[in-house]
């Protein structure tokens, strides 16, 4: 379901003023994020988004890409998506391993010998050609053939639970046979076709928690939670992240209990993440029913139940690249409607922390002063934007608009002035303020509202 | 070819006195690190790096994972395996990404539609069997339906070269139609069957450098140089890293120069990163001739040339491994002969940079104190080892050994003392020295340490 959403945003005019003091209005308009009941007015909003994010460097152009993505699927991603993804995947990751001295990070085989059959298989298609082309075979060898090649072939991972239950016992030494413990593991998983695509890849997080049987209910809650927090971190509007129940009747075979973490897109809702409370025998399972290595030392001897979370950060990258797109009408000095759109992405998550970019008449020194700041936010490690490589004469105007669809947090200006006195304007994406400041100020100023949004 | 490599390296010898001030005996041994002339007293050098290993969480146990690790494979990573690779990876991101403003991270698929056939492919184990089992059809019915299935499937990719091929078109809007610049990607890739492993997987990192065909024999020796250093900076040997040119004979198709960096393991060497100056025919291919959309503006209109860096980081993760790891020489205080396995791991890539843990006699109150030490390293992001939460009594020269092959910079033991006094005892893995210091610095100590090795 489509969370409703109207809200009253902060969105300001551009000034046309270059004078070095804050030189903004500030208006306060009404805005609307994308409806489902949008108006001939909008843009359809997946079409906007999807154009938003090719032409933008999320995702490379064409119609396949765009599908994977709108799909949940992992995609060709252009520089900022992969940025996005990767920020994404750090923040989850500190997440899980900081929230409990007791989670060990594990990275696993994505392909695997193994002797049961069916699933996705990687396989050599010159060797399944040998054999189809082999005349002096009968129907039956040929079957049989292809049967065998098929059977030694390696399968795929579809999760990362598999890779995670087989690690349970190398582990075990590890936490001295104690629970409760988890491992973490990010990677790419296969999913099996869904008519249009063939196969797709879907990257994904997973945590697996191995806790004891009275506990593992008072787990899930705890992880969901959690996890609910930590998505609802990075939005701009958290209503649009919720988490319910799955019903018994939806319930995967060996678990008991399920939560879903789903994103309301304008489309309808997603599962970002599932959470299960799995107990003990797919464990048992994986390890032949061997009890006795299973078992942890908590009270009585016991083998651990299984508490799983598994997210898609593909779908991820969507659900928050979606729930930031905004789209604002101000109204302009000549008093005409305008129309821009912010990619109001969290500070933490946003791809590009500060563009540099050079005034019109653009000479060699400004642009060495932009190649030195450049050097500086990269030992910093602040992603910082070489706008002053695009040799275009490009007004203020549109780069700003172009830097709010890219949802770079700042955008400095170099221009003549900061040649002389060694100043330089800073506009924020946020309040659409400019600000002067000198340029040995810059990199403090961005990293600490960074830091500051991060400890929110 | 190996380098026969006997080297004198500092070691020391354990003290048994717990005395605060600094109280080790330093004595300089003749040490020699695993050589191919290798005698009896000897372990044979990669049996003891494969147990080695397995037994302190850097890869799983089993005869596979070892076989994969051992052939610069992915395999299944343990705690410390998986951290490694990641610091390996992240360093290079780091290297290659910031050492040019022009270059741009992408993420592209792992299997992609396409209308060629051949290769490695995925496939829907359960489509196969379903017209392997349809009894009415005819032979050649059979043949043509299975060639059909897999001309549908995906093919998984083998390097990563050809998704920055296609990415480059959509990068050229990026960079104004300007040379050279460069698009940046790790991620997984498929080997096919080499006898033995159905196929094998493997984490490649690429850059594909785009550059006027003049350059291009520049850039190659540009980036060799740099490769070539930054593999050497990590080392404890640096002249086990080699770079060699790839003799004509063996060049690819494409490429006019090739050239090869090598890690000269005791087995013999092995490539550990590839450089290609692979001239423009495969991206003319790529983007079926369309000379006029791939020209850049540099000088006169010119199809770039590129040039390919491609490295396998899991045999890096090998290599780093083996270069580090020392077997160590020391006569005790009773003047017996004692050997001793330390992993030399450099600072930056070390997977843990402190372990955390209790002297004999562990109250609640010193595990509490760990656990507030772990949680401030976790905050600084310095990856601390919960060594309290383990309970079996253990001797401090126990530990020592265990960290020391766990290649664990610091050991910082709380003690009785640290509850009245704030004093704890912190160990240096590589200089073998005791000191005392106050709870209060431990964190800056190692955070310090650490930033010093990275700028050397």
């Amino acid at each position: 379901m489509f969370t409703h959403c109207v809200r009253d945003v902060l969105s300001g005019r551009l000034s046309q003023s270059k004078t070095p003091q804050c030189c903004m209005t500030l208006a306060l308009q009404h805005t609307r994020r994308y409806s489902s009941s949008a108006q001939s007015e909008d843009l359809d909003p997946l079409r906007a988004l999807l154009e938003l994010c090719a032409n933008r460097y999320y995702i490379s152009p064409g119609q396949t890409t765009s599908e994977l993505f709108q799909r949940g699927r992992s995609c060709s991603y252009g520089p900022l998506g992969m940025e996005l993804k990767k920020n994404l995947l750090e923040q989850w990751w500190h997440s899980v391993t900081r929230s409990k001295s007791q989670v060990f990070g594990i990275n696993t085989l994505s392909s695997r010998k193994d002797t049961a059959t069916g699933g996705l298989r990687i396989v050599e298609s010159e060797h399944v050609k040998q054999i189809l082309e082999q005349q002096e075979l009968s129907r039956e060898q040929l079957v049989q053939k292809v049967q065998m090649l098929l059977q030694r072939s390696s399968p795929v991972r579809t999760d990362l639970l598999q890779g995670a239950l087989e690690e349970f016992v190398p582990s075990l030494e590890l936490v001295n046979r104690k629970l409760p413990f988890g491992l973490a593991e990010t990677g790419l998983c296969f999913q099996p076709s869904d008519g249009s695509v063939c196969s797709a890849e879907v990257t994904q997080t997973s945590l697996v928690w191995f806790c004891s049987p009275r506990t593992s209910s008072q787990w899930l809650d705890h992880w969901t939670r959690q996890r609910l927090k930590w998505w609802r971190k990075f939005a701009l509007s958290p209503s649009d992240f919720s988490s319910s129940d799955v019903p018994e009747e939806e319930l995967e075979a060996a678990a008991s209990r399920g939560v879903r973490i789903v994103y309301s897109f304008p489309w309808g809702q997603e599962p970002l993440e599932m959470l299960w409370s799995r107990g003990n025998t797919e464990l048992l399972h994986t390890h032949k029913g061997a009890h006795s290595t299973l078992q942890c030392r908590n009270g009585r001897k016991t083998v651990p139940h299984v508490v799983s979370l598994t997210g898609n950060m593909d779908r991820g990258v969507m659900a928050f690249l979606s729930n930031s797109l905004l789209q604002l009408k101000n109204v302009d000095g000549k008093q005409k409607l305008q129309q821009r759109q912010v990619l109001k992405l969290h500070p933490v998550l946003a791809p590009v922390k500060v563009a540099l970019d050079v005034d019109r008449g653009a000479t060699m020194e400004m642009r060495q002063v932009c190649e030195g700041l450049l050097q500086e936010f990269m030992e910093a490690e602040i992603s910082a934007w070489p706008g002053y490589l695009d040799t275009q004469a490009t007004s203020v105007e549109q780069l700003t608009a172009k830097y709010d669809e890219m949802g770079v947090l700042f955008t400095a200006i170099i221009s003549e002035n900061t040649l002389e006195s060694g100043l330089l304007q800073v506009r924020s994406r946020d309040t659409t303020i400019k600000e002067t400041m000198h340029i040995s100020e810059l990199k403090n100023f961005v990293s600490r509202y960074i830091s500051a949004a991060d400890n929110v």
